[in-house]
């Protein structure tokens, strides 16, 4: 394992542990065995370090996307967004820590906002990707045409990016397979 | 106004400038002019102080479901529902910085976890609530009965607290008003 590798390892570990104000690059260092001026040379300060452990370390939404793009007209299409809004649903309860904690923090987010800018990246960009997947989809004509697909990716993400924070708060009553055929089931209705 | 409200105050400002991890006791008592002890009066902790400031400085979902409630069967209908649309989109807006803070602070969401179950609270109950209404729009005939209240109540919140965070992070190329339109209509068709 690669040094970058481990620090971005040793970056996820501390924020689990200390969250991100407490996961300082001193402690991440010290955790991946290595000089904070070494980690410096891969990683030009925290924002860079915490896109990465988003972007490397919880990669689930990309192949989920990839899976449902292929699947476009053939695969069974209910099948295919319920699994979808698991997946999803796992990935924001993974990154909801991360995410939370840069918004959290007016600095960091400043930079983090302004590095993501630069390089065209951002967390809307599953939702941009999973409406040209529904536009495919209403195009084979298996999705009604009253369903506004960019709508329909901003509820469907939403719902999985929502309940994976309040599960962070509260226990909440019902499992999430049954949520996410309920979810499934009434935003894509005929 | 009393110290409690000037404490209150001073929180949620020095949320803004400062985030969660920055917002210190000490920095709210000095910016509210009293002692640490007088703050600790008021509020047992920070858990308490930041739970005040969700709940009494930001409270627009209250009133913005009574209104929804209030004009079940009678009030037009969609236009009821982008407006409830875009008040949840500006109060998770507010709210994002705070409870992204608590979410990105592992002690600090322990102590608000045990907190909330205590007192029966959370941040899943105006997503309960709105179900009801929905449930009770359905009784009344204006809501086709292939649509889940629960999940349309899930789909519609976490669309709006979604787009809320992800304004702090990218700049959103959609306008606010024709968003919201376009959510009601994808979820509300018939």
């Amino acid at each position: 394992m690669g040094t970058r590798d481990r620090i971005i390892d040793a970056a996820e570990q501390a924020i689990h542990e200390y969250g991100i104000a407490g996961a300082t690059t001193k402690r991440i260092a010290q955790r991946a065995s290595c000089s904070e001026a070494l980690l410096y040379k891969h990683f030009a300060g925290k924002e860079e370090l915490f896109l990465a452990v988003l972007l490397e370390r919880m990669p689930a939404l990309g192949p989920a996307l990839t899976k449902l793009r292929l699947g476009v007209g053939e695969r069974d299409l209910r099948a295919g967004l319920v699994e979808f809004t698991r997946t999803a649903l796992e990935f924001y309860t993974r990154a909801a820590a991360v995410a939370g904690g840069v918004l959290g923090d007016p600095p960091l987010m400043a930079g983090f906002r302004s590095m993501l800018a630069k390089n065209d990246l951002g967390p809307h960009l599953p939702v941009l990707a999973l409406a040209e997947i529904l536009r495919a989809e209403r195009q084979a004509g298996r999705i009604g045409p009253g369903l506004d697909p960019g709508a329909a990716a901003s509820l469907l993400m939403g719902a999985c990016f929502h309940r994976a924070n309040l599960a962070h708060f509260v226990d909440l009553p019902d499992d999430d397979a049954t949520w996410a055929a309920s979810i499934v089931d009434t935003l894509f209705r005929r």
